[in-house]
């Protein structure tokens, strides 16, 4: 039984890494004491190591050991043998780059359609997506494809944000952005607000935080979810 | 000698399309009674049709004429007999994607070093820089190359927005997704505020508009480059 969370974003505003998931990371990691984590995506540029002894810290408050992916000599026997994930935001071209490159994406799958926990924030909840094209990140890297791990039958866009009609700025809005993805392709998109997280639990998957989320879908108008709202019917 | 302007948008708000660039483009286009329109980056998926009539009525009030490059059998031939060009914005990933595999960015690119007139906005403005690793859109397509026409020696990120610390929004500000790009890549880029343009006359390259620009080097702090400064010296 697949069991996920996708998360907006790892920080909410004032709080530490991680802190407002802590009971979801009990619950989804319950009986396992020890991860991997995927520490690719390298917001702002830092290293590897720093990235994972910032994801360990956070997964020390609730006992759980974590090893970096990049710390692996044979990386694709590491994720087969690994008892759950951790793939941490960022830039989601990095990530989705390295995991190509390295054949790691379809191994990083495998393990997690066999029931093993994973949670994505960010750029880590987008690779659970069909693709990666409704992220927000610069593409400052060029990756052998945008496809993702399809672990659910959709897209996200993390951090998603909505209009601000008081701004004066002609840049596209998200929802414009999201508009355009969808003269090319029909994958739903789900626009999760930070606060909001994605929780698969076998074949339901469900809205979950205090906020609703805003549903794209090809040739109609987009319409809000309410928290607790059901993502497998899309 | 060439003669470019790229422009961080094409409209400011509360005015007409290209309103604030017509001086500009009067001077630029001087002499010239027709141009070549590409529409491929397609703003909110609409028509290459219906994007080149928008153009064709913004180049009529200067009394120039407007061809879609869509709309010829052979475009390779069209843009080497053209007089000019004006590129226009929308998704630089379509933008880039259809260039590359009509085989037309070389072509563009020869065309404009050899001194005709080039106008570009937004998406139209990030094709002439290096590459469009910079751009702000959405990878909604997946090009063969992230490479652009390199007319100037740098990146442009058009509608740059400054950040704004009253908004608790934990998305990465646009300093911050720069500075991710400069872990990956050397070259300069420019932070092009709206209401700003770059303009190329021969080997002078300058700030125009009444704004300052934010300049961002790699291993350096970022920087304010006042209206009119000099682009060539970076």
């Amino acid at each position: 039984m697949m069991k996920i969370v996708l998360a907006s974003t790892s920080t909410l505003p004032g709080q530490d890494y991680l802190a407002y998931l802590q009971p979801v990371m009990q619950r989804l990691f319950s009986g396992i004491s020890e991860i991997i984590f995927v520490p690719y995506a390298r917001p702002g540029g830092i290293s590897h190591d720093d990235y994972t002894a910032r994801a360990a810290a956070a997964f020390a408050a609730i006992g759980i050991r974590v090893k970096g992916l990049h710390t692996f000599e044979d990386p694709a026997t590491a994720l087969k043998h690994a008892e759950g994930f951790f793939t941490g935001g960022g830039n989601t071209f990095l990530l989705v780059k390295q995991l190509h490159e390295l054949e790691l994406m379809d191994v990083l799958r495998q393990e997690t359609e066999k029931g093993k926990p994973y949670l994505g924030t960010s750029a880590g909840s987008n690779i659970g997506g069909v693709n990666m094209q409704t992220t927000n990140d610069m593409p400052i890297v060029y990756p052998p494809s945008f496809e993702t791990m399809g672990l659910v039958p959709f897209n996200l866009n993390p951090h998603y944000l909505d209009p601000m009609p008081e701004i004066k700025h002609m840049g596209e809005t998200r929802e414009t952005r999201i508009r355009e993805f969808h003269t090319q392709q029909d994958v739903p998109v789900i626009g999760l607000r930070e606060g909001s997280w994605i929780e698969v639990s076998g074949t339901e998957i469900r809205l979950r935080g205090a906020l609703s989320a805003r549903i794209f879908k090809a040739g109609r108008e987009a319409y809000e979810l309410g928290a607790g709202g059901d993502l497998a019917i899309l």
